[in-house]
């Protein structure tokens, strides 16, 4: 997994029909710190995150198993909601 | 999954059987902003995507799923065709 | 599925049981425009693809099904070969 | 399987039901001299796994056949603990 | 597929118990003109691989159906020692 921050969403009414009330958010992938790693996906939200918020997402087949439609041609999900970060190590590799 | 924009298309007359019939559509992806990122891809054609289109797509064994065939050789499908994209925190990390 | 050219083959007596008469071909990738794309890989060929000519390639699991071998430890493989790449917007996102 | 070293871990209390109750550890790949490679992960422990160890980690739909949900939104899971790295060849490619 | 050197190995006592009697090798990534492409991983050995020969290699879930353990958590899998590398077009696209 990795953590990201919910920075919009995107709404596509035409689309695949497994898809059809799913929430797609717009997440850029961060580092512990905070800082941007990488370029934005699109995740289905599957625990009620919102705008702002820093959040766990899973990439790959293992992405549907979050949702309601585990056959569903999804390959990201929001999986949890971060309370914290604690990462005492990261500058003393 | 990603956002992208339809730039062409693939004939490819010799495949293997579970793409006959399949629509392959050349994508390059896109960062909320529109700007490119990354190579292009090709991708089945799920849900009547059409040239200079912003779309969201999946990759992966998932991706299949959208088809018709299940089971197929394909990694990557067009999944959605993008109404709006909204991203206010896009800047504001 | 990406794009790729053939530009050789590999020979390995010594290998997984399911690939026991598999073609392993060298493929480069490359963009629609036929630039060279990042760096090659070997895929198993189920289309009766040649040196030079251009292939549609897809990875990960879906790969196998391609193959006489679905259950294989096969990552790659060609279901394609080019016809006719149709690019219009490439240059005018 | 990469290489990797536990730099921190992250408390989520809202997420998915399967991962409840799994340790979820930040993890800095690294290359087998030691020296960081890439970005952060977030990978689930099964293997008693702490701060400043050096482990094994499998990415992908595998990680989650190394938990105790087969089924879970995992993407990422320690498998092992490194007692020894023995890399002659190194630098003689 | 990929090219790879066997360039060492690791050892982790502490491990998934599929991962039991594993010979864990580390693979430094090749072009097919052997020259280094990327970071090394590791990969389980299933062709009696030793250090200093090129080698194929698999990964993502599939790699593991290479292994006498198709459901270990492995993304990576030695299939094949390479004899020789035939690639007329590398220099001519």
């Amino acid at each position: 997994m990795k953590l990201g921050i919910i920075t919009g969403h995107v709404v596509a009414t035409r689309k695949d029909e497994h898809l059809i009330g799913a929430k797609l958010l717009i997440v850029q992938p961060i580092l512990p710190d905070n800082t941007p790693a990488g370029q934005p996906l699109i995740a289905v939200d599957t625990v009620g995150a919102g705008i702002g918020e820093t959040i766990i997402y899973a990439v790959g087949s293992v992405a549907s198993r979050a949702t309601m439609h585990p056959n569903a041609p999804i390959d990201a999900a929001i999986v949890g909601i971060v309370d914290s970060v604690d990462c005492p190590r990261a500058g003393g590799l």
